[in-house]
């Protein structure tokens, strides 16, 4: 049978099994609806068009003073308040966000869900900091109870932030892929995610097998995938943990269905490198394992590449496939700087992670300022806007889907944030000195947290956290 | 004239000065009394007692449930709550702070305070930085409302965020140094500042001469060193811009005043330290320069030192001048990572310092948790407990002040800080799952911001800030 034949009964047998859960779980909660009552959202809005470091001019849009209008879950219009004020549809409630920025929401295109309550472990580099922390953290997660409600939590630290998207990483349990997407499908939060692939060198608690490890991935896929606003990605932990049978079924796995992801890590650390150099001594480099195995491509994301050769940067870019940045992480764990300008020049895609909890902040106003911080270290620019764009629009990209999230083009999705730019002492003393728009985005880069994030609305709907109830 | 018959009578001038200041402004606020009542403190208590990188035991002490005990501004006593509870003084009020952590205030060993406005400006290394945003805001500081204003909102904010002790830099004009004393006396504050020095390489409007420059400082000594909790350092801004008479002029001043500080720059970025050699072709090296010209010493405060060859190095040791390590700083300008372990371990005296502007927060746990990131980049350990030493006892030590400050011996001047271990989510959540004290340390080094400050007392007496008022 040919691939693509393969692929289509795949996705036949992936639109029955959705079929089958709808009727088997009436009782399931569906995803929040949004109102399909017109909203309009008054405030400075800031969305971004193209990649700036590709297009100088007309890379954003800013208006002072614009109304967002929103009907159905998607964006109708943005337009300057003053004209269209006058041509809302009768009975449109306006939200004033006046002194307010409005932004699209947050994409991080890289974050492990169950390394929420391990984040800031103390003092280890890569492997010595998975065997001490993260293994025995994750072992928690066959639990059905304790991972949905880890799940809840997570979701709403991801939203206290602002990040509305995200490509996560969960256990080697079915069942904790199962919490988190039940979790984001109640909130209709775009999520994707998948089950963790790991047959070797782990604990045998957390180990599965090449065909557990697939069928698990293929029965989760058939459910969930394309589910409300959810998607999978084959998530082999990294190279060291999979052997090359459980890379080559992986790799077979993504031909069965061509619109799943892949969600792997790559090159963060020399001694990670020079292990995987030893399970796979045939292959030319480390990306050449996940490429000769079929798991590369223009939906394969893979976190970190700070250590990459000329020729896997190249094969890279010949691939599609995507880098995923993580500042914080890199600096926590001692891994390196990551070459962000050299990649970008020479036309890699690179998106945006907080990798918690290696990363120190699910904030991805504080993934910037580390951003910002490794490319001064490196000697090379990185702008206000740029940073804004691999959080928002660069992100969706990265995921292939900007053509549903990213920025404010009439017909996208709702996912949107309200920043206050006074949310301490320090960045109102910075706003109001800021000369320009490009200055006062960099003060919000280098100095806000999650205390800027005023308002999360999700799908055109506003979803209020426990903590954002309890501290207003 | 001998050297120390012109001390002598540059002190007996400067009591002179004090006494005619005493009585030329009766109306002159005084510091804030301390209740001579005493008080006591309930909590966990954390202190440093020795330099935990040179004594891996007994550095530090923490007791879980303490009664810090305080009389006329001071430590009286610190012991276990149950053992001491019966001991109390009748009358003595015990404010309950359990659950919290209670420390020594934080040392900050460098800080600008005409920085605050302009903390995170966009975009540069280290000269152009200075040309396009310090100096334009320094001339601004020549007016007396305007730099008083700003220096009740720098002490605002250091308050905020636990730092009761500092070590600043201000403006060439005296009246911005008299702006900041007279904030900080009012407050009872423990800080450290002079007059910038700074007679070449910057706008005419903010420069002096070899002579008015050390008149001015010489004066402003007279008035404030030793004057209630405040001192005086000779503040050349950096070598750059002062020309040899000055440095020359400077060395004879700090020889007349023998318990003066000096505080200034030393190789942080290599464009500078060029501009070093250009400027001074006969001296051996950048921290010769302020060696020569007699301005090393126990009390003298180098901030930055990134890039230190191995004579300056041990040239530094020999005269037991200080080395401030500022990593916000050193990674928004791209300076470098500062070789932490290998000073220590040569025997250099290091301390902490934001340095605000080019820094990025006045928290001294933000600047801890990149001191960490720096380290982890240069393979070397940076322990919390080191970090906290670092914050508190070190940074008293590196100033000459740990027989007043930096921990809670008795005696001491009772500055100390309420921390709460769980402000925000993510806090809350690791300080649950930390299986002992230096995970729970190490957690609160690298996620802890202003919302730990709980409260901050001065010399006993609790300050509030406005900021803190406002949202409780």
């Amino acid at each position: 049978m040919s691939d693509s034949a393969q692929g289509l009964i795949g996705h036949l047998l992936g639109a029955l099994a959705a079929i089958i859960s709808l009727v088997a779980n009436p009782l399931q909660p569906t995803p929040a609806q949004a109102s399909d009552q017109e909203q309009a959202y008054r405030g400075s809005v800031f969305h971004i068009l193209k990649d700036p470091s590709r297009h100088s001019e007309n890379a954003y849009e800013y208006i002072e003073d614009a109304l967002l209008v929103v009907k159905d879950g998607h964006i109708k219009k943005l337009a300057p308040y003053h004209s269209e004020r006058s041509k809302l549809t009768p009975g449109t409630t306006v939200s004033d966000y006046s002194g307010m920025l409005i932004m699209p929401g947050f994409i991080d295109t890289h974050i492990h869900y169950p390394q929420r309550e391990m984040i800031a472990a103390y003092g280890k580099q890569l492997l010595e900091w998975l065997n001490t922390y993260t293994f025995p953290t994750e072992k928690k997660y066959s639990d059905a109870a304790y991972a949905r409600s880890q799940a809840d939590l997570f979701l709403e630290e991801l939203i206290r932030n602002g990040t509305t998207t995200a490509l996560v990483f969960t256990t080697v349990y079915p069942i904790s892929v199962e919490a988190l997407f039940e979790a984001a499908y109640t909130k209709n939060m775009r999520i994707i995610a998948g089950k963790v692939l790991m047959d070797r060198n782990a604990p045998i608690e957390l180990i599965d097998t090449p065909k557990s490890g697939i069928d698990q991935s293929r029965a989760l896929i058939r459910k969930w995938h394309g589910k409300g606003r959810l998607a999978y990605a084959i998530t082999p932990r990294f190279a060291i943990t999979s052997s090359p049978e459980q890379l080559q079924a992986a790799g077979t796995l993504k031909k069965e269905f061509p619109t799943i992801y892949v969600h792997t890590h790559l090159s963060e650390n020399t001694d990670e490198i020079a292990l995987v150099k030893k399970f796979f001594p045939e292959r030319s480099s480390y990306f050449d394992v996940y490429d000769y195995y079929g798991l590369t491509g223009p939906r394969s994301v893979f976190a970190h590449g700070v250590h990459l050769s000329e020729s896997e940067i190249n094969r890279i870019k010949q691939t599609k496939s995507v880098i995923s940045f993580c500042p914080t992480s890199n600096l926590f764990l001692g891994s390196g700087l990551f070459p962000y300008r050299a990649l970008k020049d020479k036309g890699v895609r690179v998106a945006l992670g907080t990798d918690v909890g290696a990363g120190t902040s699910f904030s991805l106003f504080e993934t910037l300022n580390e951003a910002y911080k490794v490319n001064q270290l490196n000697k090379t620019s990185f702008s206000p806007i740029e940073g804004l764009y691999l959080a928002t629009l660069g992100g969706a990209k990265a995921l292939e889907l900007d053509n549903k999230i990213g920025n404010f083009l009439a017909g996208k999705e709702a996912d949107f944030i309200v920043i206050n730019p006074n949310s301490t002492p320090i960045l109102q003393a910075r706003s109001k000195n800021s000369k320009n728009l490009e200055e006062k985005l960099f003060a919000l880069m280098m100095l806000s947290d999650d205390r800027s994030i005023k308002a999360v609305y999700i799908a055109g709907k506003k979803v209020e956290t426990q903590s954002r109830k309890a501290s207003p």
